[in-house]
C-alpha cells in the first residue's frame, strides 16, 4: 500500500473544525484515517501548514467544453442566447474541439478545489478522455437533444446516450461514472424521454435532465400535457435514480415530489442569474428533504467554474429569494457543495472521513481576505475563491500541488483552447 | 519630473481595448500619455505584459474597519444584525482597532486593484492614518447616529462630523476628500439632519448617507412624515452635493427625483443581498440619468472587499430584479466600478487617460479561467477576481507590484487584526 499524508492542517468536518493529519491510501483512493501524528507513516507528505483540508467539491452540473465560449455571447435570455449565440458556435465542434475546452475546464477546476464533476455534452468519448488524465471523478453523459432533428437523428441521439452510459462507465478505474442525459423535457420529444427512461433502467444507469429553468420551459408542458413538468417527467418515468439540473420554477406539488423519488437538484444560482432565468427555492427543497448540490453550469452562461463563487452566489441569492437573511446559511451552502454534490453524483466523497474516497482540497487561511478568523464555513462561502485553494487530491492523487496543476501543460491547454475557440467562431461566421 | 511607465499592455478604454504603454507623473500623480513607445523616457517601469491595465476600482461605499468582524455575526436582516451582533463589538472599538481593522482592509482594496474608497466610520482620525499610508484616495466621513443618543450626545455626533470634514479634507496631499455622514433617514433625528445638511454646506462639503437600504428604513419616514424618504431628504436639504448608499427601495419618483438633484448611488449589491434587503434598481436608475457607483459596504455583511466580486453580483442580481438577462451588461457594471464610482468621490479618476489621476491597475490575463479572450469586459465581469491583480498603482505610485503590498506589512497588519478582533469579541461578551 502506498500513502499520502495531508500534514499540519485543520480538517473541516460535518460537526466542527479539528487539527489533524489524513492519511490516504493511494491506490484505492481512499481515506484512512483523520487523526493527529499519522503523518509519520506515509510514503508522501503534502504540508497543509496554516491551511484547511475540506472535501474536494462537487460540481453538480456543467457543460465543460462550453468554456471555449466563455464571454462570447451577448446577454440574452436561455433560449435566444442558445439558439442565436452559443448553439451555432457549438454546431462547429468536433472532438477534438470538445476536448480541448473539457482540458480547460478541467484545469480550471482542478485550480478551485472541484475533484468530482457532473458533465452532459457530446463527443463524450472525448470528455472522457480528458476527465482520465485529470484524475477527477465524473459522472458523465450524451445530451439527448430531439426536437432539432429528424426521426432517424432523434433516435440516433437516444442510442448514443446509450450507448455512452454503457460503454464508459467504470473508466478510468471507475472514476468516470455514466448516466443517461435527455437535455429537457421541452428539448426531447415524449416518445424519446419515455424511451430514455425505460432503457437507462434497463441498462441500470441513473438519469440526469435540466428541469423547470425557466417559466419558457414550464409553460409548454403544462399546456400540452396539463400537467406540471415534474409530475409529466414522473409520468415518463423519470424520477427513477436520477437528478435533475436548476428546478427553478418549481411549485409546492413539485418540491414534494422531487422529495417524495428522492430526485436531488442540481442548483446553478449563477448561470440561472445571468440568463435571468430566476432563483431555485432551495431553502423551500432542502426543508422538503431534496439533496441539493451546487454546479456552475457550462462556463459560457457563469462565466467561470469557480465553486467558491458559487457558495457564495448561492448564500446570497437564497436569501434574496426567501427575502430572509437566515435562509440558505453558510453551513448549508458548504454542505450542498459538497455532501450535497456527491449524493447526486453517486460518488463516496465530499467527507473528509476515514472509508470516504480521499479526495480533498487545501485552502490557504494566510490572507487578508480570510482574516481574521471567526467563522471558517463563513469565511468559505463568503470570502475565499477558488485561487485560495493551494493543493488538491483527487482519488488519492495529488493533482494541484502549491497551485501547479500536475495533470495537464497548463499553458498548451490554454493556448490550444484559444486557437479551438476563436476557429470555431470564425467557422460559425462563416 | 519623476515618472513610471506601466508597459508592455493593453489598455482598457472606454471605447475598446489599445495597446498602448502609460507613462506617468508620479509627483503630480497624473498621467501624461497613453501611447506605444513612450516607455523609454521613464524614470521607473512597471511590466504589464499579458496584461490588461484598467482603471483603478472605485469602491463607493464601505466601513473598512468592519473587516475585523468579517464573518463573526449570524446570517440575520440588518437591524437584527446591526443591534444585535456587530453594534455591541463595534460599541468596544478604540482608535487602535479602527486602525487595525482599516489598514486590513486597505491591503484587501489594494490587491483586487481598488484605488479609491468612501468610508463612514468613527474613530475617523484613525481612518485617516491608515488611508494616508496606503496610498489609496479616500473620501471620508464621520458616521452620525443620533437616535441612540441622548440630546448632547446627538449634537456632539454632529459636531464630529463637520469637525472632521473640515480637519481632514486635503489631508495626505490631498488624497483624502471627506464629506458629512449622518448615518441614515432614520437613526439621525430631523433637527440634526437638518443641521448637518445646513452646516455642511456651508462648510462646502459634500454628504453621503444610506438612504432606502430596507422596507423597515422607508416605512417609518413614509408613517411619518407622510412622503417618500427621497422627498424627505430633499425637503431637509440633503440632495445638495451628495451620494447616497443603497437606493434599494425608491420608487419612481425618487428615482427621478435623485436624477433631478444629480444625486449618485452607490450600489452595494452583495451587502443588500447577505441582509435580504434587496436588489437597487440599477438599470432603472441608470436610464433616468442617475450616476451609479459600486460599493461592498462593510466587509461583516459581504464578506470581502474584492469588487470584482461585487461587479460580478451587481450584474447578475441586475438580471433577477429585472427579469431580463439584457439588464446592467457588462460595459455598464466596468463602468459603475470605475468612473461612476469616480464621479460619486468627486476624483478624476476612473479612466486611463492623459490628464486624469494616476490610478490604474494590471490585471493578469495568462490565467485558464480567463481564456479564451473573446470580450475583455464580459471577463473583467464574470471570470476575473481580484486575485488576479499583478500591480497597483494609486495616485502615480506603485501600491502593489506582482501581488507585494509595498505600503503595509501584510504579516503584521493581518496578526494585529485578528489580535484586535479576537479582544474586541471577547471585551463584548463580558
Amino acid at each position: 500500500m502506498e500513502t499520502l499524508a495531508v500534514t499540519g492542517g485543520r480538517v473541516l468536518r460535518p460537526d466542527g473544525v479539528v487539527r489533524a493529519d489524513v492519511l490516504v491510501d493511494r491506490e484505492a483512493g481512499e481515506i484512512l484515517s483523520v487523526e493527529q501524528g499519522v503523518a509519520g507513516e506515509a510514503d508522501e507528505t503534502l504540508a497543509a501548514d496554516d491551511g484547511l483540508v475540506i472535501p474536494g467539491l462537487v460540481n453538480a452540473h456543467c457543460h465543460m467544453a462550453m468554456s471555449l465560449l466563455r464571454g462570447y455571447a451577448a446577454e440574452k435570455p436561455l433560449q435566444a442566447w442558445l439558439t442565436e449565440e452559443v448553439g451555432p458556435v457549438e454546431a462547429t465542434f468536433e472532438a477534438a474541439d470538445v476536448r480541448a475546452g473539457t482540458e480547460l475546464a478541467l484545469v480550471e477546476l482542478i485550480r478551485s478545489g472541484v475533484t468530482a464533476v457532473s458533465d452532459m455534452y457530446f463527443e463524450t468519448a472525448a470528455v472522457a478522455d480528458a476527465v482520465a488524465q485529470s484524475g477527477l471523478r465524473a459522472r458523465l453523459g450524451f445530451g439527448i437533444v430531439t426536437v432539432t432533428k429528424d426521426e432517424a437523428g432523434a433516435q440516433a441521439d437516444v442510442d448514443e446516450s446509450l450507448r455512452v452510459a454503457r460503454k464508459l462507465d467504470g473508466a478510468a478505474d471507475g472514476r468516470i461514472r455514466t448516466a443517461v442525459m435527455p437535455h429537457s423535457l421541452t428539448s426531447v420529444g415524449e416518445p424519446y424521454l419515455a424511451e430514455a427512461a425505460e432503457r437507462s433502467a434497463a441498462a441500470g444507469r441513473p438519469l440526469h435532465f435540466h428541469a423547470n429553468e425557466t417559466v419558457g420551459e414550464v409553460e409548454p408542458v403544462v399546456t400540452d400535457h396539463d400537467q406540471r413538468p415534474i409530475a409529466y417527467a414522473d409520468e415518463l418515468g423519470l424520477l427513477r435514480d436520477s437528478y435533475v439540473a436548476h428546478a427553478v420554477h418549481v411549485d409546492d406539488s413539485e418540491v414534494e415530489l422531487l422529495a417524495d423519488r428522492d430526485v436531488g437538484v442540481a442548483h446553478c444560482p449563477a448561470a440561472n442569474a445571468k440568463l435571468a432565468s430566476g432563483i431555485a427555492p432551495v431553502q423551500q427543497l432542502r426543508e422538503a428533504g431534496v439533496t441539493v448540490g451546487l454546479g456552475t453550469d457550462g462556463p459560457a452562461s457563469n462565466d467561470n467554474l469557480d465553486l467558491f463563487g458559487e457558495m457564495r452566489d448561492a448564500a446570497m441569492v437564497g436569501k434574496l429569494a426567501d427575502g430572509d437573511a437566515g435562509a440558505v446559511p453558510a453551513d448549508a451552502v458548504v454542505e450542498m457543495a459538497t455532501a450535497g454534490g456527491a449524493e447526486l453524483l453517486g460518488f463516496d466523497s465530499g467527507r473528509v472521513e476515514a472509508g470516504a474516497n480521499a479526495d480533498l482540497a487545501v485552502v490557504d487561511l494566510d490572507a487578508p481576505h480570510l482574516t481574521p478568523e471567526h467563522d471558517l464555513r463563513s469565511l468559505l462561502v463568503y470570502a475565499a475563491r477558488g485561487s485560495d485553494v493551494r493543493h488538491t487530491v483527487a482519488d488519492g492523487e495529488v493533482v494541484m500541488q502549491d497551485r501547479e496543476v500536475e495533470p495537464f501543460d497548463e499553458q498548451a491547454v490554454r493556448e490550444r483552447a484559444q486557437q479551438r475557440a476563436t476557429a470555431a467562431v470564425e467557422r460559425a461566421s462563416e
